[in-house]
């Protein structure tokens, strides 16, 4: 225990400008960043958005070590492993933190033989990439999962999870947002009719992939030169992506037709058609270009924001994917990556103006020698639940208390003073607009909670 | 994108009974666990708790990193620094997993220039040690921390966090509970009095520190063995530990009046009748031997459980602690590690269904090709807020829809069915006494609240 207080010491000789010899480096590692109550303040209400909605929709949560065994990571990113945290080799287990939510998800399920749950698991995930902070991309952030694992009739549970990221992208009022459906088979079917070898489906895929973050004739130089692609095949797919314009606005059934018919899995075309029916007959989605196919994802859903706001760099371009695992298993993901650049809260910030806490009245007086009565109403108030603040001065100005109510945007001043003692009632000052009203000291529970409840 | 599905791809290639070439290694990393959906909602309840607490006191949050530059956590913790992990010098920065939060916090106000800020902080640390999982303690796990940092009258946020941690204890219901308040001040006196040289002051006072897990012979060989105390002194260590029994039932007045005058800071006895008067007389707790000296610690107040039941290893013996930075900024901390040992975690499951999660009503339907009005209703459900599921079949038995509620402990089942449609009413059937109510359609989300709103 005491080695808290001697680290305590440690910090203070350290922090003591006097001294100063071990300066402590006054940075957080590259790459990441604290949030401050402001900005926790805007990350509670994203979060509170989605768990809510996470939770309306039947999920459980599981949590899982920030650090997995490093061979459970190994071999599951490809040229991506290059950006994982390795822990340092200090004798015993070789660990790494963890890349993702999805594997940590995998290998739960498979020590605990689970074949069937509907969990989120909102945590931080760490890749050592090259940080872009000023766009929100860290090497450290947030994830919000979303996985239902288990088997079940086509499409059901496909079109909840579009369902799902509907009501958050509406609830978070990001602006208007597209999803954009795809289904994979039909991407293989496209590959195959181009000519492309079944041995190169994935590492082409990842080119096309690219096409949001880069021209088509860069991903075609990299299909045909890095990749060894024929420039016939490339020139094939060209054409279904031009096919496309900006915004893939070509619904899956739409492109299905533009494939011979022995190229596409027999029951695609049904399942886009399966799920189209959910989403617009059931659960009333609007179906115009909303939920088109892009080719370029081989993601089922990929939601995309249309137009810019503060929240805009939120990230939520989330993914919906859907995967068998050992053949069976079926899990369907959405997979949010949370990603708030510090420069664009300030900006929502200023706008409106966020308190970073939650205190509905704070105790003063106006008199000196009333702290040990200050102390007396706020713990009646604590202890019926009401947050209140009270300063930790011993004869604070009235001044510097209403101040502080300023400052930090509580609504209400419970004023004690000599006079309402004797009088037993307690002076309510409304912060906004000045005014004063007695209140017996028996309803001010009752009042403190009437003026603060959220109409 | 499609990196994802690669690595599902291989994921599955590894789970696949089959190839299994690579097994996972289906494990956590030592002295790490899962929090299964039964052991989150635990850890919910408690976190709930705790934040109610720390935000009814007006506490803004923060968050920081999960590692720190190494050179941050150099020399912050004695001999225990070995026990700090260290992330692999992958090019760049050398990185450490944070040990506690105290010293992120530090790192945080000094590079942000705070001096004044209430805050807590709730977060996993990481300490290399040798777990005894069956105790709860684990190499990774919960700090629940609260700091008051700023320059404040005397002893008025001391007594604030003593009510804290009060309420904290009151509200989890963990059983009686002692909180022993001490003051460091003296416990130095007490060394000045007993002959220990100034120089020695710090390791004594970790020797001491010991007497919670060692009996006063060992401590004291340790004293006189290894750190080089004269027998004399540590005799009259000896004497005052002895003093003071079991609980330690001795008011720090009644100690200090065994100190000889001159070795007693001067305002000590001062401020611990102060902050006796704030807790007593203002907010009215039990001063019996609630709050009394205990010389074994260090710090200013630790709460101790007296009895034993399901929820004692919470772990929430954590501590008061009050240092100054910088020889002038005071930071009074709360630190309390939460540590659950999951197999009492499971004794307390069993004794209390445990929901893990909070849907209030199943979609369901008692005939075939009902499946699209289901998802219409749950849709009209999910939109008025209501939390709601359905099973992802086509046409579930109504039999398994029921039997999936008393698993899970949904409480309502909304049936569809042909007449129903036709009458504009939904069938309300309430899980635990089989009664069935048809509700007007339009009724039925308010319905729904009414009989799901917790009394």
């Amino acid at each position: 225990i005491a080695k808290e207080v001697a680290k305590l010491l440690e910090m203070k000789a350290q922090l003591g400008g006097d001294e100063g010899k071990h300066k402590f480096v006054l940075k957080t590692p590259k790459g990441t960043r604290d949030y401050s109550p402001k900005q926790m303040a805007i990350r509670e209400r994203v979060f509170n958005a989605i768990i809510t909605c996470f939770k309306r929709h039947g999920a459980e949560v599981i949590d899982t070590p920030v650090f997995e065994l490093k061979e459970t990571l190994t071999g599951k990113y490809g040229e991506d492993s290059k950006l994982i945290y390795d822990l340092k080799d200090q004798g015993g287990e070789l660990l790494s933190l963890r890349y993702d939510l999805t594997v940590p998800f995998a290998r739960y399920l498979a020590m605990n033989k689970i074949t069937n749950i509907k969990r989120y698991h909102i945590a931080k995930v760490y890749r050592r990439d090259n940080p872009a902070m000023t766009r929100g991309r860290y090497r450290e952030f947030y994830q919000c999962d979303f996985d239902i694992a288990g088997q079940f009739d086509p499409m059901i549970p496909d079109a909840e999870c579009l369902k799902i990221v509907h009501e958050i992208l509406s609830d978070l009022q990001l602006g208007d947002f597209l999803i954009k459906v795809n289904d994979r088979r039909i991407l293989d079917g496209m590959f195959a009719v181009c000519g492309v070898p079944d041995s190169k489906f994935r590492t082409i895929c990842s080119s096309v992939d690219k096409l949001d973050k880069m021209p088509w004739e860069e991903v075609r130089s990299e299909m045909v030169g890095e990749k060894g692609l024929s420039p016939e095949a490339a020139d094939h797919i060209g054409e279904y992506v031009q096919l496309h314009g900006e915004h893939c606005g070509v619904e899956p059934v739409a492109l299905i037709q533009h494939l011979p018919r022995e190229q596409v899995a027999p029951d695609s075309a049904g399942a886009s058609q399966l799920a189209a029916v959910y989403l617009t007959h059931s659960y009333q989605l609007s179906c115009r270009a909303g939920h088109c196919l892009c080719p370029a994802s081989a993601r089922l859903a990929v939601p995309e924001l249309l137009g810019a706001d503060p929240w805009e760099a939120l990230g939520c371009g989330g993914t919906v994917s859907r995967q068998k695992l050992a053949g069976k298993l079926l899990i369907l993901s959405i997979s949010s990556n949370l990603r708030i650049p510090a420069a664009q809260e300030g900006d929502y910030a200023s706008e409106e103006k966020i308190r970073t806490t939650e205190t509905q009245v704070l105790v003063a007086s106006a008199q000196k020698k009333l702290l040990e009565e200050r102390l007396k109403l706020i713990s009646e108030l604590w202890d019926a639940g009401i947050k209140a603040e009270v300063l930790y001065k011993k004869n604070p100005k009235l001044l510097n208390q209403l101040q502080y109510c300023e400052d930090t945007g509580i609504p209400l001043v419970a004023i004690v003073g000599e006079q309402e003692l004797k009088d037993g009632v307690v002076k309510l000052r409304v912060v906004a607009t000045r005014e004063e009203v007695n209140v017996r000291r028996e309803s001010l529970v009752e009042e403190i909670r009437m003026r603060t409840s959220r109409p």
